[in-house]
């Protein structure tokens, strides 16, 4: 597409763009709006700047002449010979901001806006946001927000800008792109933003013809978390084989169990069935973890079973190259619509009825977390890890290679789950960003994302063009965070974050080093620390020696035995705290079991993280700890690696 | 000063400025440097944007004539009355690239240049690098570097600009600072950068007439680490005082040690002298640990046995507001020449004559890092860490107060110190920051520093001018790093990072989720994978499942056993890999314990930092690392956190 019919289009959308003229090729020109930019305006000439055909900052009808001289005297040195069908571009040049915008097809999130500084600030700052074709004004208000750009908006230096004018350009790109869905890339760069608005300075279309909808049906899981009756389907009797210790894991279940196992037999004192037809009832469940080329011929017999829903833990499909096997069973659960987790994956835990069907830890506790995960393995992690530091779940949901179930229709069945306050995600890709999306955009519960991959951006460095930002760890994040959730940059903050996150942090110490340490730490976290009040000093005054540090972080100094320590966990129980980090170093008086039972007993009416700063020196008092299942740091960052 | 003046100035010290021109102020102009910026030139007017005194993009005699109308109607309206003193000054505007030159007068530092993006970029992005006034020419181009402008420099985009002329830029503004000792703070904002040169389009200076030159002579410390004989003053035998820890930690000392106590008696097997004077022989080193009312006096009678070394651990000095006693302390040792560590420090180790002189654990092992802290609990903390790690010390050196013997001093004594390799900082704040940079500068052995205070960044969030930026972290950071310092951002890092910094990394994991996010971290820390070679491949091929990653990360799939651990860690001892990660997650076939042997058996011949992925289930693995002090982590962040 040529400019002025790039502008044209522009125009007829209700994009504003510059003032602009055509002229024949030795036309006198008569223009009214200089300062001006002079361009040749021919299809045989694509790239101007290279072949010398643009000039900018001409003032006058001389400085026109000059230019329109130079630029044909450029072309006619490369060789280029020009004919009746081409002719001269002279646009007004805009004062304001440059900025950028663009509209890219991600290959996971469909088509989505950039928006940011412009210029080579793009390319050197990175300083954009990133923004849904669907998103709401909230939403592209939070995105904007995102970058430093934005400032402008906000009273910085003498800006006076808007946020509206922008956020209704970006109205108008999503409507835009939603009119011509034919659209591949956009690129409006730059975009001048001034007091009379926001104009399209240069803009480059693509379209592709080929494109058509990929929107698909989205599917309603029924009932995916309520189930009355299971079967193991491969549960077996030696412990080397995992369906040994998922048949163990579901014996707590409050429900009807079945095994069932070819060899026939007893196992853990119930009647293991050879076949699945021997079971007179339905199932609602089954979980199945038999050699994978087996795995279509039960769900067969399944599905007379009126089975809802199937967990495959089989390996030996996708991942080995096994594509086909993958389809069938895909087949066949979307004609009996039933929904089915993995294959390929660790299993799944509900908490109302007590269902581990997993082959990880037995040990899991009843909470409000419900954690979703790609990767078995990290999830397995997690569970060991949660146990550990007595933080529970009401769902696992392990999707292995996700055929079936995916994270859009888990968020989304969870919000009518009761047991879940909290919705903790580790992805490693998503395959439907929209929807993924969306049902983020629709939950109630507060959504914590983990998402690998950050390095694919390092490696794609070149951000020589919008395309090089696409399916990248930026677009995920960026867009994640304007539908509102919590992105989080370790995995453990998963299962730590959703409780602990907080903006009143108070720091109870016994040396001031480590504790500044932390403060930095906290506030590169946008942690707040607690003030304390008039009052709280007073308070804290009656139990502290008098060169105690006046101030949060507490510094009940270094000779501090336990008993000091337990006068204030008393005293600050009034305070208004979210969180209280206790450190401990050893220092030559620092009696660190007694220290450790004071905090322990402290937790139980308030939120105390122990920071154990030392060796063995405090190796009792973290067994102590240990057997207490209370989580306790031996390092400042790893303490405040959650935030 | 005003601007013709300051214009003059720069010129005549080298730099370039705009062409300029002054006009009476109804003069007719005769101007052949178009475009200009017109401006009133007049001390009665300081800012004058704030009068509308000044008009920009003139481009012809029309436009002056409109311009210079403006100005004075504008300043008519606020008022002001110009006189025959007063007249316009019209510059030259000038294209390029628009830079930042500043420098300051840190309460730290001392003079130092900031230099970076200019414009509103300089607050919005804060892409800027720090260079002391003493730096040479690699320190300023490191320096420069650490920008994202300095792309510029190195062929981004169409730029061809050569670095080396900002460098000789930044040396004249160097010799400007050094000839113009009063001068207190250069503000060079923009500066403008095109194929002509550096040009200094505006220009603040400002004079402080009381300033005087604060260098003080260095002093030269003799002889600090080699001690032939040492007393304890105030060896106690009660274990509650620190005199029992100190006197019982020094037993292992390789020369000869009095104890002394006003009481006398003895002291694990040896006479406790009842005063100083009663020892007969003279006495290199004293570690006095007594009520701070008595410390000078003890001192007094020290002076009489010759001695060099003085540490005064006893507290109750500036920290609680005693600045006389400490003063007192502080002239004695002047006087006579004594080296003083203290007070209120936790004290001293050196390797070679086994002298632990702290009250900290006596488990202390001999190795190559000398660590330097301000805060004895955090020397405490690491101390302890370092011995559950395994990680030796050559020195280690407590300055709690820091009245006398400093970072610097201590650093350029290290130098000839052959047992030290490493030197490790914690630094909380720094008194003569000239000082400090040079001993870095001038460091053969490397240096890796921890430094609080970054959210003091965080509070002076306002960043409104270069004053601003004085005596913060960012300031620290820069100047360091200009210097060759590793700035890490953790205390564990000071003991783990001096051993383990490497580019060659190699992963073993039994899980592809986590080793992805391992990867994430290692390359956010601008770490460095190693890659396989089809040697490599082949012979992993001969120990491994077909199914095996075929990369680094080496996947060696969930279900490995410790065998499979054991052949892939025999395989790759030849490969020419700095530092092993080995990711174990409890997955159903997992035998920790055993997988741990084979990784311990692994780390005799190669650097290996094991990954323990979980809590409990892992948990022999974890006791059989303790047990066998090898450094282990059981999160991802953390174990990358030294890199």
């Amino acid at each position: 597409m040529l400019e002025h019919e790039i502008y044209t289009l522009l125009e007829s959308n209700g994009f504003k763009v510059p003032q602009y003229k055509l002229f024949k090729l030795n036309e006198v020109p008569s223009i009214d709006f200089y300062p001006i930019a002079l361009k040749i305006h021919s299809s045989k000439i694509i790239h101007k700047s290279e072949y010398g055909a643009v000039k900018t900052a001409i003032f006058d009808d001389i400085g026109y002449k000059k230019a329109h001289d130079e630029i044909l005297q450029n072309i006619k040195n490369y060789g280029v010979s020009l004919d009746s069908n081409d002719c001269f571009i002279a646009t007004s040049m805009i004062n304001g901001e440059e900025l950028f915008c663009g509209v890219i097809d991600d290959t996971v999130f469909g088509m989505n806006i950039i928006f940011g500084k412009g210029g080579i600030f793009l390319e050197l700052y990175k300083d954009i946001c990133y923004i849904d074709i669907f998103a709401n004004e909230d939403e592209i208000e939070r995105a904007i927000k995102l970058t430093k750009i934005s400032k402008i908006f906000s009273g910085f230096r003498n800006f006076k800008y808007d946020i509206k004018i922008i956020i209704d350009f970006i109205k108008n790109v999503q409507e835009f792109v939603k009119k011509n869905e034919n659209i591949k890339e956009l690129d409006l760069n730059p975009i001048i933003l001034n007091s009379d608005g926001v104009f399209i300075v240069d803009a480059r279309i693509e379209f592709d013809e080929l494109k058509t909808s990929s929107e698909k049906p989205r599917q309603r899981i029924n009932s995916f978390f309520d189930n009355s009756s299971i079967a193991v389907i491969g549960a077996s009797s030696n412990p080397n084989k995992v369906g040994y210790a998922i048949a163990q894991n579901v014996l707590s279940f409050k429900g009807e169990v079945f095994f069932v196992n070819k060899k026939g037999g007893e196992l853990f004192g119930k009647k293991c069935h050879k076949d699945i037809v021997e079971i007179a009832s339905n199932i609602d469940m089954a979980i199945i973890s038999i050699p994978p080329a087996m795995v279509l011929d039960e769900i067969k017999k399944l599905v007379k079973k009126d089975i809802k829903n199937i967990i495959v833990i089989s390996a030996g499909f996708k991942e080995i190259g096994n594509l086909v096997g993958e389809q069938q069973i895909k087949d066949l659960a979307d004609l009996y619509n039933i929904n089915i987790i993995g294959p390929n994956c660790l299993g799944y835990y509900e908490s109302t009825k007590n269902l581990n069907a997993t082959f990880a830890t037995k040990n899991v506790i009843s909470g409000d977390i419900a954690l979703l995960a790609q990767s078995g393995a990290v999830l397995s992690a997690l569970m060991d890890k949660a146990y550990d530091f007595n933080i529970g779940f009401s769902h696992i949901v392990s999707f292995g290679n996700m055929i079936d179930l995916n994270f859009a229709q888990t968020i989304e069945a969870l919000q009518d789950e009761p047991t879940c306050k909290y919705i903790a995600i580790y992805a490693e890709g998503i395959k439907d960003g929209k929807a993924f999306l969306q049902s983020v955009r629709n939950s109630k519960k507060p959504i914590f994302v983990c998402k690998t991959g950050k390095s694919e951006l390092a490696k794609k460095a070149a951000f020589s063009h919008t395309g090089n930002l696409s399916g990248n760890y930026a677009t995920f994040e960026g867009l994640l965070k304007s539908v509102g959730a919590n992105m989080v940059d370790n995995i453990e903050a998963l299962i730590l974050a959703p409780k602990k996150r907080s903006n009143n942090i108070l720091i109870i110490t016994n040396a001031g080093g480590p504790a500044t340490v932390l403060t930095d730490y906290i506030v590169a976290r946008n942690g707040r620390l607690y003030n304390l009040s008039e009052n709280d000093i007073r308070l804290l005054n009656g139990v502290l020696p008098s060169n105690w540090s006046k101030n949060n972080p507490i510094d009940i100094i270094g000779d501090a035995r336990s008993d000091r320590f337990e006068s204030v966990l008393e005293v600050i129980k009034e305070f208004e705290v979210d969180l209280v980090f206790v450190i401990v170093t050893p220092q030559f008086m620092t009696d660190a079991l007694s220290i450790a039972k004071a905090i322990y007993k402290a937790s139980k009416t308030k939120s105390i993280i122990p920071i154990m700063l030392g060796g063995d020196s405090l190796g009792d008092a973290k067994v102590f700890f240990k057997n207490e299942k209370m989580v306790y740091f031996d390092s400042l960052q790893e303490a405040t690696s959650f935030l």
